[in-house]
């Protein structure tokens, strides 16, 4: 997966439902492709094999349980996920946590199926701990600053910086994404400063007027 | 929805996963039009948008959750599934059990957003109490005879019959389907001679080494 | 069990753990011998064995896992209850909602292990339904007025007037209880001549400066 | 907290219920002034106040839920814990597991609180990340084995010494405990050698014939 990334989480919100969400899709993958830069998305579940199968960019899962095909109604397995050309997952998001032992074999079984595993963490500590499982991405997201309108690259720089450095020494291949707040170029450029290699966000661009040109914005400063 | 019907839930088999999924809804929509039979299907929730836009059966979402567009990442809405073109949901499978006051939320959300309810129960007592809510379908399933061998019209034929009678005095328009072990023709010919309007079935088709021949044989025994 | 009942949610406020959970016990206990009035308690589940053997009101346990004695660390059983001396136990609390299916069974069993039910529920519709598995007790509390300074029988009379009355023709033997920012004497006279054979209140009296003055006001006005 | 320890999960057994439960604590207590081996209970959570006012052996919780005091009926706090005189408490049991996120802010609020905190675990990727908390002691019980005959000492003595070897690296205050399957003198004896300063179980005593017999064998091998 190219660094720098732009993760856009498109969340539950109306904005994004039925065909908007592929309308949404579309317009990341235009920007991407004109400004080079890494867009991937991450649309509703039900979404998830409708927008898949007709846009090129990265596509991930919102969510997958530690569940194997067969019985689990309602449920979503990493094979169902990989059947849909979606190329991961995030897992362990703060609206919608999972036990630690979940985590460690989603983590394992993303590797052996090929996924691109992205865990969110909301503190150093936990970063560090799931630093252990080797994951792809962790995307630290202090959960008091989610959905807020001040960056946490500029109310709490400091976690970024850290989880950065700290990850480095137990997970050398896991690379650190940052969300909360993040909407805009100035954002991103400041999160690529403190050593992350992208963002995750949702509202900054699922909520905007025009969001071709939060994301144009976005590209720019990730470049 | 016309009934008698014949609800067929894919849950999270690797037989239905990916465009396999597709190619039995289409299987299905062949066999209704053929017999003239009535069938519907609920798919992975991640292949929702991708069948339904492919389809003109019935198509049902395997859950919902009790929650409002917006956040929630991860998480399925009433306006979400609506947004697909999916008619209605699976509500609290046996498998995805919700909590009372979540279904009585869901139901009376799926009359104003115009989505059809099939609540999933494991009782008399409990299609009673949520016979309260008048919901469009009730499926009574005893637990113990999910992917068993045994129809739930042979091994537990009174359950059957006393949930159609006490939930036709309760909420009269709500229809009442069964569902556990059904397998074939003569089991759903069993089910409408007990007073249920069809059948919720799950491995008995998706699983089946000629789903066509099932499903044939199926709407043969519903006319 | 006597009616009208006071019924004391301890929830888990600081106020009311340790030793200082039996005092307010002893009180409840002295007011109610005081003025004839049935008060009861539910203490924080692990004080709920401390507390029962050392008094004499009736003491309820503010949760019950639908789970059978045996392995379950961390979990509660109704047998596990009863052997506590306490009465019964509440049940689907608006902070520890249940399962439909959970709440049939522990309501059924609660009747064969002689233990009194008391299911709370959040509107009229849950309420109906409830009613479906006959528990002891029904106390209706609007999650909206819950912890707030106007009580229910103020804010929504009408909920509280109607819950009776439907109760009443589906299972005649429970009792409706109400709550939600129930404080003092004048709301419990209110709920009594709206229907209800009690209250279910929390920190009207746990988070009292002076509770026994608070529930002397309360049991003048059940009288 | 001395070590080598026998930590006896009561679980929810029928029986150690009521008195039951009680009677076991006064043995466990017996056995440990007798032999001088660290002999530790944590009983059902409704009897915890119950029987941790009654003997002088450390008592744990079984559970403990991340959630401040206030509201929260049914849930139980670390601040409740202290004040029953428990020292401390079980945390992610396999039968009770809690979110990453949970874990790490329950095990650091043991420290802010002065209670031992032992997390259990059931791997050693699980393991690893957990010790990143630094908890007081980590208890790895791979879930095959759990309630098993065979001992995690006998069936996979490896997982047991490398988990004391990697936890020793990254938190070398943090002590191994293994379970699952463990059972006599012979099983704790083979635990202290692989490293781990002691068992957790459960079934091998709430559940044998003569428990006193039980527990003098198992404190005979942690000698």
């Amino acid at each position: 997966m190219k660094t720098p990334i732009i993760l856009v989480n498109y969340k539950i919100y109306n904005e994004i439902s039925g065909s908007r969400g592929l309308e949404l899709a579309k317009i990341c993958q235009e920007v991407s492709k004109k400004t080079g830069v890494n867009i991937a998305i991450a649309p509703q579940m039900i979404d998830l094999f409708y927008i898949a199968e007709k846009i090129s960019i990265p596509v991930f899962s919102q969510h997958v349980d530690n569940i194997k095909p067969g019985s689990g109604t309602g449920k979503t397995t990493l094979e169902g996920i990989r059947a849909t050309k979606a190329v991961g997952t995030l897992i362990n998001h703060s609206e919608n946590r999972l036990k630690i032992a979940d985590i460690e074999n989603i983590v394992t079984k993303c590797k052996e199926l090929g996924l691109i595993s992205v865990v969110c963490t909301n503190n150093l500590a936990v970063s560090k701990a799931v630093a252990m499982f080797n994951p792809d991405f962790i995307a630290v997201e202090p959960p008091e600053l989610i959905g807020g309108d001040i960056s946490v690259t500029d109310a709490d720089p400091d976690i970024v910086k850290n989880t950065v450095k700290v990850i480095r020494d137990i997970s050398p291949k896991t690379k650190v994404l940052c969300g909360a707040g993040v909407k805009n170029g100035k954002d991103i450029k400041k999160a690529i400063e403190l050593g992350a290699e992208g963002v995750l966000l949702a509202s900054g661009v699922t909520k905007a007027k025009n969001p071709r040109e939060v994301l144009e914005d976005l590209a720019k400063g990730a470049i």
